[in-house]
């Protein structure tokens, strides 16, 4: 059959990138994107735009990051390699578009929605960059998109961020996924001292990780455990089989399983405990481990077509409501989002009696959590956090998320760093591998939808001249999870960014309006404004 | 290994579209594309072109051939197959562009050779079609694409013209994916009596079938022939392998050999005489299969990124010289495309010493071939054209080439219809194989490039009120071919549409500005205008 392999022509994927990889299938893409908005300098040409989009594509030299792509065959032993492009063609990865009329932020959003659905292909490297012009208000948009298996989101989010300087003056920058804007990036210090996000968002995409990661485990567990059924498992394994199929790997699903749920030594019997729990579907009444979600739309399993939406509130406005409630800005974000969700579920006539939970990856300061990650700075812990979306009034479903937030924390303070990174995965993984397995409608899902919430940078950034005026994040909607919630702060805003399945998630823009609706009424039931 | 097939999750694909599919690599996507540009009627709205898009995108019910996709799997035998896309989403097939500033014809065309330039994926139906507004005079353009598997390119063409009336006032005309359209294509009989293009079309395209479909059987008698250096066959049949890897389908190569090059049961014996005649290198010097093409840089092996021009000039100017000088229209446009790229080679300082060669697909009536199609109406052969480039002088170029066509159709007017179509495989195999076993620069090829004339309706066709004012084809480039040519005639005007691989045919448009320039000099030779 397979020889074994030779000299690689390649550099072998590590396993965190090979499960992002292989758990791709058509109806859940694992890419994460990135929507930005500048506007252009006063002193801008006519051909601005196509001077910026000039400017990115015709980078001197590209880093080695954006010019490799996966590839697996007969002479790589069936092994997934990182090979570099012999035939990059940049204009193939950077693209110059246009809205059509009138150019709204709608027709923008449709855009990103659609550039959002589509797969990246593995005989390519892993990403594209869209400059948008046709924007009615005269601003310019940058839509980027790389697959989670070359960075994960919120370090192409910061990727991004860090090639933009609080100079306005500055010319001569480069585009992120040029050789020199990654060197510069590598040798100077931060250029301000804003709250840095990339220790939390390293940690937090590790919990990402995890997630996929284990649902590309799971998709292994279930080829394994059903093997006298290979009909369902060439079709629960879609993608991953399409890609694998005829390759004998036998060590691969080990290797992924580790790593994806981020299992250390001392837990490494944790997989086949975790799927024993899932069988016997037993239920955790911890907080941070809840497994009490209410069946909801979505928890679906989902298709390829994706909707974004994406908006911004000062943080100001967050900020008093938190100050006169005693609560904080992030359970203030929550409450936005419970109480938009509770309309959107009403309207569609499918509001669940109970409340539904969200899982909120949150950041733990080092001496709270007595360990430390690699950064030697945060550690990362996933909450699950009841909603109150059962609850009519703003005011208590504000309470009730600020204690749900305060219990999980609490719980996760007192963990080592393997129990956290274990529950996390425990509390993850039930809602991939039911889909895997076909088995929706069978077991409940351990929590509705994931609100991340990751900070950015405070002041005001530009790109040669063009202020960034707002970043929204599109992120990886999976099977049993067909929304997802990202919020970036920046600049004194709070964006966010809403991608859900266009079918399972009908009306997605809708949510906006509620969540408008309801920081008015948090505003007014805290007495502010 | 894999078992017996049981029954068949989908409808075989025939092993002529299969050839297609398997053809395909990301440097040879094997998709034909159409673009059409548009007038608005005097009534349209501020909303047309969003309406136009709408009608297009909510059409009720989706033909078939436009739901299905290749399938491949264990559980079909690893037989292709097709089957429909259960989550067939619209919007990810039609879409509503817009062009970047200014909205000359040359963003369009920037436009169009970017979406040409990506495969479809095969996890669902293999086409596109793009409205794309934007354009500074106001036109609307349709960019459509469709793989080459699932309906031959001119064929295609056909498809989006019969969905035009040549009625202004017709009103609640149907998209050519709706299944309402298709209905009454097969049901209605032609509205006008223009030169219909379907039966030399079907036939055209059954000669560019057979290079393709030459190019898949060449891949896999390279498999059967290297079978001990695997990893040269792993790199000549990347994307069939990308395919295939793993499963064995050992009845395939000969479907595929058989059907692709059209050979009929007399002629059974052919892939092999063909391979062996192709080792030997022999040169044959009938002028219908000539072999002694110079070599160029079209004859290359090419990249996938494609770069498309496209123009048109009246019919009438095209005549007049042709009846000044005692020749056709096709031969003044083969004068034109001589001429053209003569100065761009020149301009290159890459012209060669002796003629170029082009492959030109030729009908002939059932009367002059004593065979008839299957439509009972007329079958086709190719001719290899001297192009006359090593002559300076206009006039004497189109003599020459005048005296080329006619001794091609002569002498394929002489053959049975097995003998043509051998033949016409004969001279086309040459060019793909050599590519596919690495070979480019030991064997020569056997013309330089394809140019293709398919005649269009005469009259002046509208879509909902919208004026058809233009369409030009885009094609396939294939290894060895990095250049097509393929003119298309519609209410008086000649469109080109010219499709190159980016990288081995540089500064494309330049050969617009030659193709004018040459008419002008020919008519100029004429003695006309």
């Amino acid at each position: 059959m397979v020889s074994a392999p030779r000299l690689l022509p390649g550099k072998p994927i590590d396993p965190t990138s090979a499960a992002f990889l292989l758990a791709e299938t058509r109806n859940q893409p694992m890419h994460v994107g990135g929507l930005q908005l500048f506007e252009l300098p006063e002193d801008a040409g006519p051909n601005y735009v196509r001077e910026m989009y000039e400017k990115m594509r015709d980078v001197e030299e590209i880093a080695p990051l954006f010019l490799k792509h996966p590839y697996r065959s007969v002479r790589t032993g069936g092994q997934l390699v990182w090979r570099p492009d012999e035939q990059f063609d940049i204009e193939h990865h950077v693209r110059h578009s246009a809205l059509p009329e009138p150019g709204r932020v709608r027709e923008l959003l449709d855009l990103c929605g659609r550039l959002h659905s589509t797969r990246l292909a593995w005989e390519r490297p892993l990403w594209e960059a869209h400059v948008i012009e046709g924007l009615a208000d005269g601003r310019v948009a940058l839509y980027t998109k790389i697959h989670h298996g070359l960075v994960d989101g919120i370090s192409a989010m910061r990727l991004l961020q860090k090639v933009l300087s609080t100079d306005p003056d500055r010319r001569n920058m480069q585009a992120m996924w040029s050789a020199e804007a990654v060197r510069s990036r590598r040798s100077r210090k931060e250029e301000d001292h804003d709250n840095d996000p990339g220790a939390i968002a390293a940690a937090v995409s590790g919990a990402t990780a995890a997630v996929v990661g284990a649902a590309a485990a799971a998709t292994e567990v279930a080829a394994g455990a059903m093997s006298g059924a290979a009909d369902v498992v060439v079709d629960a394994a879609a993608g991953a089989a399409d890609a694998a199929r005829g390759l004998s790997i036998p060590d691969l699903p080990v290797d992924v399983m580790r790593t994806a749920l981020a299992i250390s030594a001392d837990a490494a019997g944790m997989p086949g405990a975790l799927v024993r729990t899932l069988r016997r579907g037993i239920r955790n009444e911890t907080s941070a481990v809840s497994l009490y979600a209410p069946r909801t739309i979505f928890n679906q399993k989902i298709t390829g077509s994706r909707r974004f939406a994406a908006q911004d509130w000062p943080i100001e406005r967050m900020r008093a409501i938190g100050k006169a409630s005693n609560t904080t800005i992030n359970d203030v974000v929550l409450a936005m989002c419970s109480g938009a969700i509770r309309k959107y579920l009403t309207d569609l006539d499918a509001l669940p009696d109970t409340s539904l939970v969200a899982m909120v990856p949150v950041g733990l300061k080092a001496k709270e959590s007595h360990v430390a990650s690699a950064d030697g700075g945060n550690a990362v812990g996933a909450v699950m956090v009841k909603m109150a979306t059962d609850l009519d009034d703003p005011e208590r479903r504000l309470k009730t998320i600020h204690a749900s937030m305060k219990d999980g924390k609490d719980a996760l303070s007192s963990m080592t760093p393997s129990q956290i990174m274990a529950m996390s995965a425990i509390g993850m993984a039930p809602a991939i591998v039911p889909g895997l397995l076909r088995m929706q409608g069978v077991v409940r899902p351990p929590f509705n939808l994931i609100i991340s919430n990751v900070p950015g940078p405070r002041s005001t950034h530009y790109w040669n001249g063009a202020r960034l005026a707002g970043t929204y994040p599109l992120s990886i909607p999976i099977n049993g999870m067909a929304l997802n919630i990202t919020c970036t702060s920046y600049d004194g805003d709070m964006g966010f960014g809403l991608t859900g399945c266009r079918r399972t998630v009908p009306h997605l823009q809708r949510l906006l309006t509620f969540l408008d609706e309801e920081l008015g009424a948090l505003e007014k039931a805290a007495g502010v404004n």
